[in-house]
């Protein structure tokens, strides 16, 4: 075994102490800021019934499952037709999935409105990809029972301030509607059944240009009256119209425009120039189970968004719960990224470790309690005996620290019995 | 789908908002007690390569692997004869494994000796009973590359502290060596062969008694002079002898009993009444790989530890490293079980919860500003439109706020406009 390859399973990450460091002052912080908006957190197991997430909600996300084999009597290997004869269970590819059956599971026990926080791992069988993991962390709030823009307002507010926190700022929410995207699909005349579709080629915007999309809608076999009106829709928003104005004159009914209003103006007004906000009638969020809002956050200089959600009424109503959602989701590690590859966007994960030096005859007891009180002024103090040689073993102690060093950490050693206070290595 | 039972998968559990709020907080004080001891936060994937989770050091764990199913070319299901065949990924069992992956992998980026910290969800298939789940968090540090007993000291201090910190106290630690162990098989004529088996019998003391331990000796082949010798013992501890002097009587060599001594007299100099420490022979551990100091941590009225771990030098080897290495690992769920049943224990857990109400009418951005104001001061805001009917509207708040209300949490109300500090529901 002496000479296997060490490395981590294809697609998954060992992390090292400086992004670990990260990592969890990170979710320190998001945490509090969750707490502060009234959200709870709650965990539900990374495990599921293979059923649970098989539904059809989840999308392409079905596709990628990890399924685990049965165990003991289950598992009869003389008589295997198809991998449900040999799975039960799978690991959770997001958090949302699992809250609805979560909630299912316990409402008797649970307020409602229920506003969730939820962080953890999530497992997806993608061909593995510089940045794209197949363990990766979600980080989840959801508000359970709740039919009014008050959810949508509540769920802004915190995911705004939760990125402030962690120091990004210039960043863009752009917010849309599904319900004023099927109000255009219908004044464009798109059947019904070809809705998903055609959100799917306006989300493409962006990357194929007006005359990409409406060449995308004429492969899809859609009228000319289709095609004209939709390019006419993006013309007039290129030009600046105000896209509420346009889902207005294309017949969205008075509670969707201030539904909409009340949510942008309300993200205005909290925003103090960190960052900008913007209604956009091409954000489409590809999950199928959207019925309202929907909301995206993107980064300057990232291709792919860094947050995003939306409302999602009637998942619930498949496990026999009638109750209103609405979720918002950080791309935790797109977040990760970005603040390690801008340190000076934050400050708070610094950390002080200081080695104690001393004789090995010393008391221990005497030691520890000395490093105690390094500890209480905020130290990581490690005990170290001195050696006969001190300059070798300070070179040491150095080439040690830059090894984990990360932007403004401090690492220094005492002389037990020698130094007052810490001298830097 | 209406209908389905929306239980969690056999053996997992779904985690409430006061027992999420528990254990959150109690993560963050032991890490914070870690991170102070100099020890270093890092991630290992929950998925390893089934061939890292089968060597063998895993003991009876090993047998209780959730594997992974292999998915597109590499799954054949027209030509299967065992298992092997099925899977190439299992989710870990525990945390001390991949730990030792993760060193090989990355020790050119990891200083020596190595402070780890992992707190991570772990699996085991285990039938499940009241207590105990198939998903449970493991709370471990581990030093890499330090042989001396200082090692075993910033565990010990580290992990003391840990729990202090949560509010236990009144609990026992109880030291022992493996290499005293091999010592006292060997004084008492036990091959080598055997000593794993007689270990195991030896850790059964509480349980079968003198007798017991003597009975199942006899079962297990081994001779006469054996047994006496063992009972001789066993005797002498019973009536007060010094396990320390016993050992050293039978051949235990000065470093041991004074790395024993010293581990133990510094567990002592830092309790000042807090927990009680002390020798015991008939402390083992189950798994093979200790080498050096064991240690085992009891709770009154609790049957089983709630902590435990000890060195083990051999097992890097395996992975072609040469790296001493000791561990200790909190039981982290029995901990969560001690503190949940006697919330006396802690007040750290506690929540401020304020329902703001506003008349439908009110400007959005002032009323999250005054939110605001109150999240600074600690409350966790939500926020929430008046109802013409107040009375049934707080009746609603305060059942909600009963759902979720654990021992000391605040929860009130305040009517925007009109009242200048909180109501308490």
């Amino acid at each position: 075994m002496s000479n296997r390859n060490a490395s981590p399973a294809r697609g998954s990450k060992d992390i090292l102490p400086a992004e670990a460091q990260l990592r969890s002052w990170a979710i320190s912080r998001i945490t509090d800021i969750y707490l502060k908006h009234g959200f709870s957190q709650i965990e539900t197991p990374i495990i599921e019934n293979i059923g649970w997430l098989t539904g059809g909600i989840g999308g392409e996300n079905e596709k990628l499952l990890f399924k685990i084999l049965k165990r003991g009597d289950k598992l009869d290997l003389s008589n295997i037709r198809s991998e449900e004869d040999l799975c039960d269970l799978a690991l959770r590819f997001d958090l949302t999935v699992p809250l609805t059956r979560y909630f299912a599971n316990n409402r008797a026990k649970l307020p409602q409105p229920f506003k969730a926080i939820q962080i953890g791992p999530v497992f997806r069988a993608e061909r593995p990809q510089k940045g794209r993991f197949r363990q990766f962390t979600q980080c989840d709030i959801d508000i359970l029972g709740e039919s009014s823009y008050l959810a949508e307002i509540e769920l802004i507010g915190a995911s705004l301030e939760a990125l402030a926190t962690l120091g990004l700022s210039g960043f863009e929410i752009k917010i849309n509607d599904r319900r004023a995207l099927e109000v255009l699909a219908g004044y464009c005349g798109i059947e019904a059944q070809a809705h998903q579709g055609f959100f799917i080629t306006l989300d493409k915007l962006d990357k194929i240009g007006i005359d990409g999309v409406a060449a995308e809608l004429v492969a899809s076999g859609h009228s000319d009256s289709a095609i004209k009106k939709t390019v006419k829709f993006i013309e007039d928003l290129k030009s600046g119209k105000d896209p509420l104005e346009s889902y207005s004159e294309i017949g969205g009914d008075d509670e969707l425009i201030s539904d909409a209003e009340r949510i942008v103006s309300f993200a205005r007004s909290i925003a103090e120039g960190r960052f900008s906000v913007s209604i956009d009638p091409t954000v489409i969020r590809g999950m199928g189970y959207y019925t309202g809002t929907v909301f995206e956050i993107s980064y300057p200089g990232w291709s792919s968004s860094i947050a995003g959600g939306g409302r999602y009424d009637k998942m619930l109503s498949r496990y026999g719960v009638d109750a209103p959602a609405v979720g918002f989701s950080l791309g935790f590690e797109r977040i990760i990224s970005i603040l390690s590859e801008n340190p000076e966007i934050t400050s708070g994960t610094k950390r002080r470790h200081l080695t104690v030096l001393f004789d090995e005859g010393e008391d221990l007891n005497a030691v520890y309690q000395q490093a105690q009180i390094w500890r209480d002024q905020g130290y990581s103090v490690s005990l170290r005996h001195k050696k006969a040689k001190l300059g070798p073993q300070l070179r040491k102690l150095e080439s040690e620290a830059d090894l984990t060093r990360g932007e403004g950490d401090f690492y220094g050693f005492v002389i037990l019995g020698q130094d007052q206070s810490p001298r830097e290595l």
